[in-house]
């Protein structure tokens, strides 16, 4: 009952959000987009990850003008800090000793373009993560052994780090990096359908 | 750096609390433990869970009294009714059209049994989490292409189903059907080390 529609275009080069979207049988396309993530530090972290999303975005869009482009940007947000990719070793263990024992907040902005209709669209989502106090050994053991360096606040939940996590509040896949349902919501609605002229994906209008 | 520890006995068949304990590299072997979950409706959900966790534990138990056996069991709880596997399609189609829209419980509840010493622990883990709205599509495209029909509440939050989810509001892993950091919590606590004669697994104690 699958509806055929015309893949998106992924303009991300993380393999954890192109996983999230196959998972759910989402048609894409990757092409990434790289940029320079430099930041004025007063912008909000709404604002920052937007921002970027929108940015990644709008690289990609020339080169497919009749195609919805999907891009993302994520960030962990700890007492009012950005804290994106750690540098090094000694970064990321810095990073995750602040984290331990504390809330902080992911932040994953998304932006839709559809260039030949003008159509855009950009939100973000925010997801509140409480960590476990770390022992320097757990610390130490997870970044010796997985790649945290690619990773906003050096850590991937969906890695041996799942066991740092004491509990979250909001979208689980937002921490990975992408807001799979509320993304599908947009999808869903007729608004959105009619803006990008876009399919009925999985007949998920429930307006 | 990881220290040689004895594996736990996991009395389960369920592939997902295998996933989820070896993603941690937490060492296991697997006896599952078949009970007849018929139950009396009058207990509460925390008792329900606790009770048929500690059943399974001790079903193996006896069989390496010198190991620790560690069994969960989940239920999902819509407006204090308990859900458990659904029977069959229509079953399946029933369940997910009561969680659309709403707010529910999982309960998974773990017990630690160490025969030759008499340990024993039991506990369990709360976490509530919302669906969207579901249209009649989107439940008829999961029953008819997922197994939903081994899991409580009809759905697997680690599958097609990610897509269903909201947010959620405590522990993940609870809701795949394994509390892991509460879990890995417990068994770091030196109280835990002493009653079950126990290595310090990573160096977790953070007391």
């Amino acid at each position: 009952m699958t509806t055929e529609i015309t893949p998106f275009i992924l303009a991300s080069d993380s393999p954890r959000r192109k996983e999230i979207l196959q998972k759910v049988g989402f048609p894409i396309e990757v092409h990434p987009s790289q940029v320079n993530e430099d930041y004025n530090p007063s912008a909000s972290p709404e604002n920052f990850v937007k921002h970027f999303a929108m940015l990644k975005a709008n690289l990609v869009a020339p080169k497919f003008p009749d195609r919805i482009i999907v891009a993302a940007d994520t960030i962990v947000v700890l007492d009012g800090m950005i804290l994106g990719k750690p540098k090094g070793k000694s970064g990321a263990i810095e990073m995750l000793r602040k984290l331990s024992n504390k809330t902080h907040s992911v932040f994953t902005g998304v932006a839709l373009v559809k260039k030949q209709l003008n159509a855009t669209e950009n939100f973000f989502e925010r997801t509140d993560v409480t960590f476990l106090p770390l022992s320097n050994d757990m610390i130490r053991y997870y970044v010796e052994t997985s790649q945290p360096f690619d990773k906003a606040g050096a850590y991937g939940i969906q890695d041996w780090s799942a066991s740092f996590v004491k509990s979250i509040n909001g979208c689980y896949y937002n921490v990975v990096g992408f807001p799979l349902s509320r993304f599908l919501s947009l999808l869903g609605s007729t608004s959105f359908q009619k803006k990008f002229q876009s399919d009925n994906w999985l007949g998920m209008v429930v307006e």
